[in-house]
């Protein structure tokens, strides 16, 4: 089987089994893993922050650092579509007691002129606005990336209106080698940025939380909190210090194997929608049409079409279709699939 | 002073004086208030439903309901600028830890087609949808009338998803009298709702929540938890009992009124940007227009100069006025702040 | 009937009716209301403080008052029988997130002594305290008075451990009147203040709470996420005006009519135990005798015979009862009362 | 060092490490990582129940329990030392809105007398009972444990009153080799078990909840919500199935270990106090003498003097120290680790 379901997928690398079996441990609880606080320092470093800590989860990094930001009965600005939105079981609210203000933004890029007037008057009787969450790249835009310079606008804006920041960049990897920039460069004004070892980078479980030592520090609660304090952990963070130097470099080959599936569903214009355009990263999404033209295609009827050819995609809409590309599927069954979707999107 | 920026500013008529001077009492969280008890009954005989219950205010009852028909960690479909949402302090984050799940729609009439398409896909991995709730009239639309046809649909359809729907009826009887039903038929098919005695009828404290006698029961419940369990409330039911068969009926004066503010405004249209048809019972809404038609007037200035000519109307945004009519302002007041209205449009 | 349950049941004086009629009312979300103004501008003057709010009820002033001084995920240090614990349904963990972190202290006193070793160790890992809550007097250890000294411990002892500490006091007016001394004495060292114009006092409905100005200030934003937003509040406030001017001076004829009770209670000593210590306001708990002496009485028995003879009173556990002394039931019928209860505890 | 803080130290065997580095993994989010699936397989065969599900840490595993049997603003009873209230950030408030009802049992044995007059009364203005919550072996009571009659008891009573019980079982593996009971016969009564391979079975990270098909479905959803919903978890739980089956056998070394401690300890009787009855499993707990007998010994500063002789041991209160036996500890180290605290107690 081809899985271009999602990047999450992706299995530990033999240099990352042997990292395990071989991890220096201790009690992550009383914060004495070396190979932790080892990933720990390095994260930090790698983006040019003070501090940051290992979580089992994306989820639970972001949901850490709403918490982190926010007062029960406030509001998070968030885009339409945004991961902490729709893929977190709505803990924003059940367990920061927050609520969400949504912006649908073109290609998921929020910028300064979406959030401004998504801001709370300052009314006693009005919900206040609590922070700001940005996601880049923008998993459900398609894998979209959020240039630097609208990123600095949106820092100066909520810097002037005394809002924090929060990135979700679970692929900031993806979206710095995209732009060619480093992640400290792309990331320095967020308050805190969470990314994943896991996905994009393989590692088998994991994900840190970056930013102040005095954000890490009361995240380092929120995680006990959580359930997510741990304790011979090491034995994952020795297999997410290979994911954060080794991994990170190799991004542009999964962009290509994305660039090549899209082009090939843009070669079938009858039979399915893309914006070439939108197709930046490791993802990518496009709409089936209809002979009728009228709705469009059945994505979970291609979807299974496609399991029974041998790939795995994932239907996200009644019409919408992504893959992700990433380190378990190579040049070769990136072409593989690429030519057995062209050839179903023929049949439809 | 002219009032025109709600009819929550309303204040008790001679008889709801007379009647709460005299009203027979008892202690209300024993259930021993006979006026509360007969207000509970007279509302439910009038909704046509087993059961109603008093709370101190809208907000109370809407969030009451919103805990009800939910689980923390579920979402709530709701109109993008509902109440519910917006000047309700995040409690359906903040109480019933519920995310909001939004569609923008047109005059703020939710149709199952907006609906539909919001429910939460049935993967134990995505929050799931809790409940429907819709707003009748539609406050910030500017007092849009959801016609039945469109409840009906959304009953059906809920009721085939399984979902519960509430409606924040703060100002139902405006929408029954707009549409010439009865309250009990335009609302038959809710769980549950919530309607005010303030506001448009006048009473100077309460709002009832009404359904099924097991809702209601539960609902006592979650009324003492948020503090609104109070003794001899009697005082405020003898008050809203006038409310309920008094002041309901009189609703289409202020429609009238409404009428000709709205008028006024559409007289003026290089000012202002009405429309007309939104006007459907007793609030106004429009949009100042700017000399350079970029943006849009200043809001908040043209109401501090109705405000210096003795007419306090509420600046609703960066650009948008909103008056509401009510019994403290009658025919002839209306149509002195009509007047001055014209002219200081006609001034801009 | 002589209702003896408890002081929740008073009904609104002529001159709270009469005063209720004719007050001046206004919009109190927007501030406007010129009797609330007053009420809560005494009250404050009262206190000595610099501010204080109208609320609904008690548990929404005591609640708004958690809120106020915590954090989700913190502890609230109470006696293990409080009324926040109690008879506010869990909404210290509900609504404000906390846990309870119950102390057991004789006749319901919390000392600096019960309080010191509760409070949480310094460790990332433990759950933090966030405050303090008394209560004086203290309903079910029996309307017992915490004295000044003990109050003063506290206060500097919390000042030293940096913790808020508030007042439920309900019926501080009682303990004010039981110790000779201002209400403004007694609570001078608290950080919020929350007590009841209901009650004792006799107005049909409201509690106030009292603090700073800023803290005032928050409380009115938590006010309005409970519902407690109500409009033309002037005409409860106008009732609490009287009850917090007039009432308060007539608590000592509660006192002797509860002592009354108690006397005929001690009586009777094979068949109830209460110690006359404990019975210093208007509240008088005792324990049923059984005649094997192993267990106790049946209150819900005695209770029910009590009800047969027309005296009300509460079974506020297998083999106790409690009786409660207010305005409408005068010392002629406090006579009565003990009579009857006399006469039925030697039929036992 | 020899390291007796606490059973969470011990650090993965050489088998479990070979074990993670070979493990076949899958995506657990979507249910397909082999090894995890063959763990909650095999742990429900053990405990003769439906299903179990994987959680990172036994805090969660517990919390999931209680969100799983309540509803927020419900009470959880549970023993005042109990796990659940003291190290688990008072999730059960902040996650699960509930408020904890405590009751002190000796030596932490919850039993139904205990447990039957801390349920709330069927009052509508109460909170009422949502579950109860056990702990065996309950660790700061000594790691005692709680025998199957008492259990018993209690699953019957908690039957009768509609309630469901939980058993923070971390160590239930402790108690049941204590007891010479299968974990199956010694958790049947209970809906949910949580268990820790971490801790006493030596995997570094990893706990396990079990009951029926459909509260694990549930779990499931509760585990995404609190970020625990980890991707290639299979490394882990290689390592757990080791901890399950191997792990398990060989307790009753441990318990053995801290037989030996506490007779040192008792053998020292004016400088320290310890009950023998409760040196159960693999835990113990005694109380420093002072020289005046009024107060009790320096815990902190006792454990600094056995630090610097190479033993580290926790003090969990003022005169409090408790020592932990496990894995990493073998009879030749507590040997020595009895030998230097018999010199050190002396030398008080």
């Amino acid at each position: 089987m081809i899985d271009l379901r999602s990047d999450t997928v992706t299995r530990p690398t033999p240099a990352m089994r042997e990292a395990m079996a071989s991890a220096e441990v201790g009690d992550d609880v009383y914060g004495e893993d070396p190979t932790v606080n080892r990933l720990e320092k390095e994260v930090a470093e790698v983006f040019g922050r003070e501090a940051s800590i290992f979580a089992p989860t994306g989820t639970m990094g972001n949901q850490i650092a709403i918490r982190l930001h926010t007062q029960h009965g406030q509001e998070v600005i968030c885009e339409a579509r945004s991961h902490v939105l729709d893929w977190e079981m709505a803990m924003m609210s059940a367990f920061s007691g927050c609520q969400a203000r949504t912006v649908a933004a073109e290609r998921g890029i929020l910028t300064w002129q979406h959030i401004k007037p998504a801001i709370g008057a300052k009314i006693y009787y009005r919900a206040q606005t609590g922070m700001i969450s940005l996601e880049n790249t923008h998993n459900m835009a398609g894998g979209t990336v959020t240039p630097l310079p609208v990123l600095e606008e949106v820092w100066a804006g909520a810097r002037e209106a005394g809002l924090p920041v929060h990135l979700d960049g679970a692929r900031i990897f993806n979206a710095a080698t995209a732009l060619g920039l480093s992640v400290a460069k792309l990331t320095s004004g967020f308050d805190t940025v969470m990314f994943c070892l896991s996905k994009g980078l393989g590692a088998p479980v994991g994900s840190m939380l970056v930013g102040s030592r005095k954000a890490i520090e009361q995240a380092r609660v929120y995680r006990k909190a959580l359930g997510g304090g741990t304790r011979q952990a090491g034995v994952l963070a020795a297999a997410g210090l290979i994911a954060l130097h080794e991994m990170s470099k190799r991004l542009h080959e999964d962009h290509a194997n994305a660039r090549l599936l899209a082009e090939a569903v843009a070669a079938e214009p009858t039979a399915a929608e893309i914006d070439l355009e939108t197709v930046q990263t490791n993802i990518v999404i496009f709409k089936l049409r209809s002979k009728d033209q009228a709705n469009g295609g059945d994505a979970a009827a291609f979807t299974a079409t496609l399991k029974q050819k041998g790939v795995l995609v994932s239907a996200i809409g009644p019409h919408s279709v992504r893959f992700v590309t990433h380190y378990d599927v190579d040049r070769v069954a990136c072409e593989r699939a690429a030519a057995i979707v062209s050839e179903q999107l023929r049949l439809l």
